[in-house]
């Protein structure tokens, strides 16, 4: 298979890159594109080196697939492109998820929804992820009512740069120089601050009402009320959620640990006694969804409150995408389209 | 009045001898008590050095005022003692918060209850206080049926030698040089955790449960649903918290915006255009508390999210100490028992 990947020199992009070629995902010429700012450099893959193109009009012809990781923008502009030219397009950004015809898929949640495909499929935002890998085997237990999201995700979330400000920013508090950042909007060193994506009308911040829309056309539910509120927290990679979840029946923590011990992508890190739960530095770098934690909340009934910890950048973006391909390439539906 | 400080060297106790200083606290006789660690040293208060004594089974005779911030062991121990001798103790653990004869006092939220104190007087656990200094006004007005809090907190929490950790950790980080913690439990640079208060059979965490109990005392209503999830995160100063509030009854955001904006303590910070609301860096070293994120729950009726930010060694414990005091010398209750 011919694969594109566009925004490859991204977090999210090299990481795609390092992904196809761990998990031997069958390519038999992978070509990467980014914005010119990248143009001349290069990046290793399989012993190789592949240089860093520029996406054109005609760029993405006669490819099977491309994973676009480079804003809504990009994608709104070159992902019908590709998919005219034949291409199926994985997309890691805001721009189609909400979109009813395109599918917007977590593997271990909602594998089916690929079936009926028109070309683009999206993968969804790092937070939601995260949390329905949690979440939705659970669901499929017995229904969610609602859930309360507090969250505290990680530098890298707002990019290379992110985590530079956050670096720089911090050590600068030890050596007194002065330090400008470049793309976090406030002091970051040894603070934090609410997500600085815009507010909409409604008052939820951009990042709150994806994991808001986003977990309800995953979960197939628009009954289920979600609140949440995202809050940046001076943390190189990883993101928390502090998960409070309401179910329509009695759900006991025990019959939620047994659940998710069982539910793959998800590992459960508890050890009460040494109060060891999953933390940031646990998750780097790992596929799996760390959870711990796990109690019934005292306040009502029904209802658990859940720790949730993952690399935003693997599950949360770059595995999740390559994911969707291996799914896609597996189920081959007989009801599937002919592309 | 003659005043004694127990627990003089900690971060909590110097703040209370610079408010005595600062507020002109009506004080003829100043007595600084700490362990035998500190023995030898001393503290400067207007412009005279005290030096620290060491608590013996007599040292607390003859005060008017014992301020105790010296842990549960030392007040369990010595606030009868000084109330034996004719002290009104006003102690910062968490000995005698829940008795049901002490008063648990906010000044701004139940300064009625200190009428009948028998001696001891509790100040709340810091998240408490910050907690209700948002939630009480609102309380008032409409009573509170349920909230689920997730709280950011910071190092100091864990004293001063919680703040070295995380301090001497980040620079390690940086300089790569190897950092043997003292007192945090897991890594601290750049990473979170949970509270590493001990785990009760319900498996919430000595914080949680703080918050829980206390919240309840305070605001004189078993029937609140209270949970909560306590975070350690990698802020030198001031504690975060992310709250959904439900009501009886419907709370307009506005509404309670203008009953916070008019609450005594509590300051408003928000900035929709600029996404700018309270920081642990806005609330370091300021008497008041932040609010802001005032949002409808559009997940539930009757319900607000709120973010609350204060200085949880100010008014989260040594200002809030003061001010039980100087509430306690204005009051002056015609029922209040003579000492």
């Amino acid at each position: 298979m011919k694969v594109a990947i566009v925004g490859a020199t991204g977090a999210v992009g090299r990481d795609l890159i390092s992904l196809i070629e761990n998990r031997n995902f069958p390519v038999s010429e992978l070509v990467l594109f980014a914005s010119e700012r990248s143009l001349g450099s290069s990046i290793s893959f399989k012993e190789k080196s592949l240089p860093i193109q520029i996406l054109k009009k005609n760029s993405l012809e006669g490819f099977d697939i491309a994973f676009f990781s480079a804003g809504s923008k990009v994608a709104k502009h070159y992902a019908p492109l590709a998919v005219a030219s034949g291409a199926v397009v994985i997309d890691n950004s805001s721009a189609f998820r909400l979109d009813p015809v395109v599918p917007l898929i977590i593997p271990e949640v909602n594998p089916e929804a690929l079936w009926n495909h028109k070309g683009i499929i999206a993968n969804p935002n790092c937070a939601t992820i995260i949390l329905l890998m949690a979440l939705a085997p659970l669901h499929k237990r017995k229904k969610i009512k609602r859930m309360v999201v507090s969250t505290y995700q990680a530098a890298s979330g707002a990019g290379a740069k992110g985590v530079e400000d956050l670096l720089q920013e911090t050590h600068s508090f030890f050596t007194k120089e002065t330090y400008h950042r470049q793309v976090v909007p406030f002091p970051y060193a040894f603070n934090l601050f609410l997500h600085n994506s815009a507010l909409k009308d409604n008052t939820y911040n951009e990042e709150e009402w994806k994991i808001i829309c986003e977990s309800k056309k995953i979960l197939k539910d628009d009954q289920i009320g979600i609140t949440a509120t995202c809050v940046r927290v001076p943390v190189i990679r990883a993101h928390c959620e502090s998960v409070n979840v309401q179910f329509h029946e009695y759900f006991s923590a025990k019959e939620a640990y047994e659940i998710l011990s069982s539910s793959p992508g998800i590992k459960i890190l508890e050890d009460k006694l040494e109060n060891r739960f999953p933390m940031p530095i646990d998750a780097i770098g790992q596929s799996d969804i760390f959870c711990g934690r796990i109690r019934e909340d005292i306040s009502q009934p029904f209802t658990l409150d859940l720790w949730i910890v993952g690399d935003q950048i693997l599950k949360g973006a770059s595995l999740n995408a390559i994911q969707i391909a291996e799914t896609m390439l597996k189920i081959k539906h007989p009801n599937q389209p002919k592309r």
